[in-house]
Parts: structure tokens; sequence; C-alpha cells
């Protein structure tokens, strides 16, 4: 009964696999320590490296999974987030012991704030979210797990954001199975730098922060130490409509009784996307976390349902 | 990958424990085949009756339950329900291959239309959704896995409506462990029958079915297997405050990403009724299952939260 990395929970939903007649296992995030699966990355970058402090900017599921890793650790934790943050987010990073730093991003971008802090903190380790090597070892638990299924999947489907989920599953499959799955990325169509970079083999960077539903894929771009790995092994990024999330956050919850964020409906949404390519294939999709506020989300299946 | 009885989903939220400031693992069985713990005892009710055709009344998880094991077993099903059951249960019992057989209650009850297929049918066997050796059987592969869990617990809570869920956990406990936990029920205060048969040594029953928000609660008493198990290894039944189960569910829901029907928040709401009783326990509280209409379930958290 700890509180540390928790196993993957795997869902075969009756209903949705009739409704869909498709042969989908979900494997949820969900109830990951802090609700998504950043939980992973964020403890064994905070238990690796030696610094006793650790700062980020998060405004969503890294800065929770960051501040309750340290906590755990007994060592420090800055979250920089925006100052028109939803209040329930500022304070779930608090209760889990970080100190948040609110900037007005009118005045000062969260990155300058951030390197402000680094120059006061000379002694704190800087912690990307998506893009570090302990980052991509650390979700690749997932992938371990994932490996673990038997009968072992056709293909895998998980959400692209800045691509650290993703890469930690390529990583935990190339380590423990001698079998690797077709690995497909599910990318929201509004942010598709990810699907242009695969295509034209080099990183490509949206121009601005896109503007989907799924928040948690609002990134400029994959970082680079994914990009090795998403190059190399990952088979094709489907582009997803946002009509599609919110369709598949309804039937995630409305048929098989799972509460997820948008962004963790994104594997679910390519599917529905290109049903055609799932066809007669045993199918693992990621749903990445559950961390959503509690009207929005209701505001959101009454939208799905219209 | 099949679709059989499926293990329950233990979740711990670190933002749940720090909010109660309890030791809670729940077992949740909103992810078990069709989305209650009911298919564990209609697979095995269905399973081991030799009779080709099953009838029961249920408008609720039962009979999808009943519907689906007998689909997967090759056996025909009929399911009496009520003509204004909502559109959505029906679908659900039908897509899962059974006859939905729709009686106008103020003409006829269910129970008298339930025999009236009896007689037409006299080669089939009439099945309890609660009250039945098979029933208790099924259930109590549930009070295995709960019996496997380590550290073991101390106090194991569990919704009351027909007693068939937390006599099912009873049995499995006694056969399959040494150490015996403390057995609470949770009980809706409006229908509180279980709770008046504890503390009077015999079976009481509701006057009429109650009107409480936990519909899977609705009965008029315990059965008469169930009331063996109850009145020898039941320590308590704690009598429940509707606002308290809209609590719970919204809690659930909103720092632990779980879906539930108000019936499966009768555990955490009997903790939150009576929190002193679990300080420094370690306890499991049950979630018995997840269906429940979309639209419904979003005005039951608006209602919570004003």
């Amino acid at each position: 009964m700890q509180d540390l990395v928790r196993p993957t929970t795997i869902i075969r939903s009756a209903k949705l696999l009739k409704y869909l007649d498709l042969d989908i296992t979900i494997a949820s995030e969900t109830f990951q320590t802090t609700g998504s699966f950043k939980f992973r990355a964020a403890y064994n970058l905070a238990s690796q490296v030696k610094e006793e402090m650790l700062i980020t900017a998060s405004s969503g599921n890294f800065g929770q999974a960051l501040a309750f890793a340290c906590q755990l650790l007994g060592k420090s934790c800055i979250v920089v987030m925006p100052e028109n943050s939803v209040q329930v987010k500022i304070d779930a990073v608090r209760n889990f012991g970080a100190k948040v730093e609110l900037v007005d991003t009118k005045k000062i971008s969260r990155t300058e704030r951030l390197n402000q802090l680094a120059k006061e903190n000379p002694s704190a380790f800087v912690a990307s979210a998506y893009d570090h090597p302990l980052i991509i070892e650390g979700n690749a638990t997932l992938g371990y797990e994932l490996s673990q299924i038997t009968p072992a999947p056709d293909i895998v489907v998980a959400p692209i954001g800045g691509g650290g989920l993703i890469s930690g599953i390529i990583k935990g499959f190339r380590q423990n199975s001698n079998k690797m799955p077709q690995i497909i990325g599910a990318e929201p169509l509004l942010g598709n730098d990810a699907a242009k970079s695969l295509t034209q083999g080099n990183i490509v960077s949206n121009d601005e922060e896109p503007q989907t539903i799924a928040d948690g894929a609002r990134t400029l771009s994959i970082g680079k130490y994914n990009w090795e790995y998403i190059k190399n092994s990952v088979s094709k990024i489907i582009e997803v409509p946002e009509e599609k999330i919110l369709k598949a956050l309804w039937l995630l919850f409305s048929l098989a009784n799972l509460k997820c964020e948008p962004t963790g409906a994104l594997s679910l949404a390519a599917i529905l996307t290109t049903p055609d390519i799932f066809t007669h294939k045993k199918t693992v999709a990621v749903v990445s976390g559950g961390n959503v506020d509690t009207l929005a989300y209701c505001k959101l299946l009454e939208q799905a349902m219209t």
C-alpha cells in the first residue's frame, strides 16, 4: 500500500468493443500517482539527479508529478505557473509541497522566469517536462508493463505532445521484448508538428501554442532526445480532429466508465479517425492521464452529445 | 485479452488520501465486465446451472451482467424491465443479446410477470439478482482478491443492497485468509433495512422501495442466504445520508479520477459519515460499479458542488 509508481490499469470494456468492433485494450494512467503517467518520469528524474532542489515550468500534470516526487524524496521544488492558471491546479501543486511561482505571462515568459530562478538557485536542477534521458527512462516503465501483456499487442497507440511518453514506451519495448509492436502516435491536427516532423525527417515546430482541447499536447515541438526514438520507431502519427477527441472522451466515459482528460482521449480519437488501420489487430490504446476540472469536464461531455 | 471476469482495480489516490487523512485503498469494480461486480455472480450462476434459459427481473446491473454471461455461454436470457426504464439501459441489455420484456408496472408487478414467464418457460432458471449460493460464490472471487492485498486490510467496507456483494466478500475471506478483517456495510439511511436487521437480529423489510439516489440499494430487504453471512460476520452497518453519497461521488471523481455510480460511492460515503472508525486503520473501500447515465451523472456532480 505504498504511494510510488503504480501499475497501469488494463481495461477491456465489452460495450466499447462491441461499439467499435475492434480489439482494443486500454492501458490507463488516470489512476497513476498524481493522476497521469508524468509521475513515472518525475519520480525517476527527481530520485536520480543529485540536486536537492528541482525547478520546472508546468501548468499541468508534470508540475503536480514533480512536486509530489520531490515531497516523497524530501527534496524541494519550485513550479513556475501562469498567474491565470486554474486555482485547483495551483492548489494541487501546493498540496504536494511545492512552492508555486506565479508569473504574469504578459510581462515575462515562463521560460524567462525559469532562467531567472535558475540563476537565483545555482544548485538547483532545471527539469524539462518531457525531454531528458531520465524522463524517457521513467516512462519506459510503462513500456515494460505493456510488453508484458499477453497475447502481445500488434499495435500500441499513444498520445504525442513533447514525445516523452511514446519514447519511453519504445524504450521499454526495446529493452524487454523481442517483438516490437507497431507504434502509432496520436496528435491533435491543430498542433501537428510531430506528424510533420516524421514526414520531413527533422523536427518541425508549431508557430505558436496550438489551441487544441488536448492541453497536454500544446507543445511547440517534440524534444530532441525524443526525436531519436520517434524517427526510428514510430511508424505513423495520426492527426486527430478536435471533434474526434470529444467523441472519444464521451465514449470512454459512457461505455467504459473511464474519466480521462482530453489529451488522454487522443489514442481512442486516433482509432476513430482511421479505424481501418486497426481492423483485425490487437491494439493497446494508452490513456495518458485523467486530471481535468470537474465542471469543465461536464461541459465537454455535453458538447460531445450535441 | 479475454472478456470474462476481470480482476478488481486497486486505486490509491494521493490527493484523496491527503484530503481524508486516512489510509484508504479503493477496490473498484467499475471496470469489471459489464461495468459492475454483478458479472462475477451472473457468470458463475449462468455457467453452473444446467438450464439453457435464464430469466431475471432487473432494471440495472444484474440484467446487463446476466445477459452478457448468457451470451458468452450460448444460453438464452430474458430480462424483465419496467416500461419506463432509461433507454440506454434497455439498449445495453439488448446489445448483450438478451430478450427484454417490458412491463407496465402500474398494471402488473415485475415479480408477477416474472412468475408468468417462468410458467410459460418451465425449463428456464429464474435467477435472483442477489440471493442464491451461486451468486455469493461468484462474488466470493472478489473476496479472494481482497484477501490477497498486502499488507492485509484491517477493515473492508462495502455497499449493502440485497447483501450479495458483502456476503461474497465474507465467503472469499473465510476461504482464503486466516485473518478476517472487520467487515462494515454501507447502506443508504433512506433504506436502512439491513442496519435494522443487524440490530434486531432478524431480517427487517422496508415498507416500500426506498427512493435513495443509490439505486442499486433500493431493495426491500436483504436475502435470506445473505443474512446468514451478514448476521455472523458484519460488525457494523453505517447508515449513510444522501448528501454524503453525493459528496463521495464528487470526491472520487475530482480527486481520484474515478467515475462511479451513486451505489458505488456508498463505501466512501460511509467513511465520510463516521470517519473516526477508520482512523489509523488500513481500510479497503469497495466501489461496486460505474454504470450511470452520462447526463444524469453530470447533474449529480453539479448538485454536489452547490
